[in-house]
């Protein structure tokens, strides 16, 4: 039932990409200008999280149009499934194992060491902004960071970026920062203002930086980063915010300031659209929307819920669609996000592009062919990524190298939820294995997109063939084999009663 | 590797069963009284939450003792995934559907109407507490109700029970309840009372009733129900009974109030467990031991995220054990629960019966065919459960007439938890379909616990077989057939982007 659904609108998809009246431009800038790039990164938004991918109730007028006027991957995966994993992909192009990065880095150096892991990305790894800098285009980098904030980590102008703005806390502290001041002047101009606190405005506080840098740059090429700390728990929208989705606030009793995890979550999203709109607009406006890709995505799949922050269930509201378990999992609910590019008079219009399978990790090489970048070898040698342009102005990719993940200890949520520490993804197929070759599970996930029908024994030797490629792949990252290697991702056995 | 570990546990769990040195009378009464029954229930407690059922870090010393001294069941299930159908299953020994009973008894009589239940369980349905009282037994029922509480809702008098008390909100209105005074007193002699809420002593409470019958009715068989609405969110423990967990509550901002989850959902389970110590030393100090069976489970697996309940993210904390899916659900983490069986005397010490398939229909038949009860054929007739008193005595029992279970319209959680509507659990094999037998699934679950891997196509006799006699029952039962059927129970297509 669910096989036939799913191959019956991934048909009606590709069919629609590939015989669409839009002719597909060479892969090149077409203009005289370089393009522009603005890349809009939710924080913890799941699959399911919007409504142009299928949410039913949450509203994303903006998101929505921008869909409508661009191309939508449904097959999109980051590279890890927690936030600075994930980042390290986008910014890199190279799968985050390759320098011990599986988990949130921590600001405490005894804690990165306690976990595996570096302290902050090395400024000498390949790095989009820089990349982007070095040929001549501006760099902004605002909102969250998570690339690395130890007390010795470098700051953001060592990465190439030009003008960057983080909040202090949420690990992102270091360099100019967002100060109560900043959203002081917000509290005066913004109606049902009940909160003194930072959250109901952090992602309009970053648009208004990313507004200000766009009219800023508008004459010469800009890569800009809008880094949003929404939907990540906590969240406290303002009464205003959440007056649209009032009907999920049941009737409190009076002096209980009890708000439903519904309102509390669908007014983030919506307000978020919102923000992304101005964005939208601001670049019609200024005339640069035939000169601007613009990217939306998410870094890692939803929070499964948030026990570790107070008054935070809302996260529990948020889905990863019809995919099997959320953050911190290899199962596609953890990894698979929305990705919505937009180029007016590039990219098709309208089109979701169901067959190509892309990671975070391709964004740089692609960004680079568009922006007619050359890379020394030694830099293009290192990426895991490819590019996958041909498929943003609408020829999709029918079989490209495998997409390969490791993660290490991070599993929470439930039982089912909890993957091996290994994922490879290739055509078809996702295997999950540890590294000690223990819990092998194979997936057609065309046909089975909730990963629950393991095929191993059915397939054995495009398991075998995967589990070799994938542990091959791992040995090769620089793990200290730290004992901590699985814990989480072991076998699923439970203590049971003795 | 799971299934190897959970054949290996259960065949040792069985060897010790049946070949230890205990004696198993025959399955009456052996003293010359009739034993008295207390059944502690709690309320949204997860398989996997207490310690003498695997969980690592909660602290249950007195259920531990109880199961050391009594047997436990692994492989014990509840008639429904929520409060009020795995309620009506255990009175009545019937299957829940046969009332139109499949989610919580609303106090509104038009939203019983919406969802196609009845207002409150009838009074001539077979029922525990009348059988018993028509047989000579005191009963004494505390805490919980939730069998109906509409307006004109039948107080529990008019089940056969002597006394009763219940709180007055929390859907179990109506007659004698606890007052605001009632709390009062331990407010005056609880150490680190910080809160005037009823919650941190609800259990407390309880027992304190459940002790004074005791002490009244010792002298004559009695019948007592313990229905705790522990763990049940919403939760606020003291400071004090949170001291055990100190090490979960990070160390939040001055004035901030925050409470981990771990901290409160574990401090609550271990507050229970000491709650339940003093009825276990009541009946021994009063030398009952020998004369009490006392027997302890839940009503439904752990809530999935109380996203309708503020501030309650610590529900997110409870544990289905190595089962898919929680509350709510008809994976197995939404209805199977612990069994602990405990008397002195005639119960083995310390056994697991993993062999055992037992349901809490099989609680009232069991009780009277151990308490020596003859019932009319026309009550008889009705139960879908059995006496299983053999397995409580030691032997267990290798095949039964099959349970199954009936839900609509209220599943909730991610799509990986969210069950078909219909279940049958026969010998090693569960299978779940909907009403219009789309969405078939079959599980092998003694090797596929987790209920991930369908073999249906693989066993296609056993599939056939098994969803005609479920569907041939669904069809007896009494459903209006209303539009809402399989609502969140259908195939788990999510509205893909277009």
């Amino acid at each position: 039932m669910l096989r036939r659904d799913f191959l019956k609108l991934s048909a009606l998809s590709v069919l629609s990409a590939s015989s669409s009246a839009f002719s597909a431009p060479d892969a090149k800038a077409v203009s005289g200008r370089k393009p522009n790039f603005i890349h809009i990164l939710a924080d913890d938004m799941g699959w399911g999280d919007i409504a142009c991918f299928g949410h039913s109730k949450v509203k994303t007028p903006y998101l929505d149009k921008m869909a409508r006027e661009g191309i939508s991957f449904t097959n999109f995966y980051v590279n890890g499934p927690s936030c600075s994993p994930s980042r390290v992909g986008i910014v890199t192009g190279q799968f985050p194992a390759s320098y011990r990065v599986w988990g949130g880095l921590s600001g405490n150096p005894e804690v990165n060491i306690l976990n595996d892991m570096i302290d902050y990305l090395p400024t000498d790894a390949p790095n989009m902004m820089k990349i982007f800098n070095d040929n001549g285009y501006k760099i902004g980098h605002f909102g969250k960071w998570h690339l690395g904030h130890t007390p010795d980590a470098p700051p953001p102008s060592e990465y190439g970026i030009d003008q960057y703005r983080r909040r202090q806390d949420f690990g992102h502290s270091g360099g100019p920062v967002w100060t109560p001041q900043d959203w002081q002047h917000l509290r005066e101009r913004v109606d049902g203002w009940d909160d003194d606190d930072w959250q109901p405005y952090s992602t309009e506080l970053i648009i208004d930086e990313g507004v200000r840098f766009i009219e800023e740059f508008k004459d010469e090429p800009f890569c800009l980063n809008l880094w949003f700390t929404d939907p990540h728990a906590q969240l406290n929208p303002t009464l205003g915010q959440m007056e649209e989705y009032k009907e999920y606030n049941p009737d409190a009793p009076e002096g209980d300031n009890f708000k439903s995890a519904e309102a509390v979550y669908y007014s983030v999203i919506t307000n978020m659209d919102k923000q992304i709109g101005r964005i939208l607009n601001k670049i019609k406006r200024l005339g640069l929307d035939n000169d601007t890709i613009i990217t939306f995505t998410s870094d890692n799949g939803p929070e499964y819920i948030c026990i570790g922050i107070g008054e935070a269930a809302h996260s529990g509201v948020g889905t990863p669609g019809p995919f099997r378990g959320q953050k911190h999992t290899l199962y596609d609910g953890g990894i698979r996000t929305p990705l919505i590019v937009r180029w007016a008079g590039h990219t098709p219009k309208g089109i979701v592009d169901d067959t190509t399978l892309m990671a975070g990790s391709d964004l740089l090489p692609t960004m680079c062919e568009i922006a007619e970048i050359d890379l020394p070898q030694e830099i293009t040698e290192k990426f895991d990524g490819i590019d996958v342009s041909q498929a943003w102005f609408g020829t999709p990719i029918e079989e490209r190298k495998p997409v390969m993940w490791e993660i290490r200890g991070m599993a929470n949520g439930d039982y089912s939820a909890r993957s091996p520490a290994l994922a490879i993804r290739w055509k078809q197929w996702k295997l999950l294995v540890n590294q000690d070759s223990s819990r092998l599970e194979l997936y057609d996930i065309l046909s089975d997109t909730l990963e629950v029908n393991n095929v191993a024994d059915k397939y054995p030797d495009i398991a075998s063939s995967l589990s070799q490629q994938l542990l091959a792949w791992s040995n090769s990252n620089p793990w200290t084999k730290a004992p901590l290697a699985n814990v989480g991702q072991g076998p699923k056995e439970y203590p049971w009663p003795e």
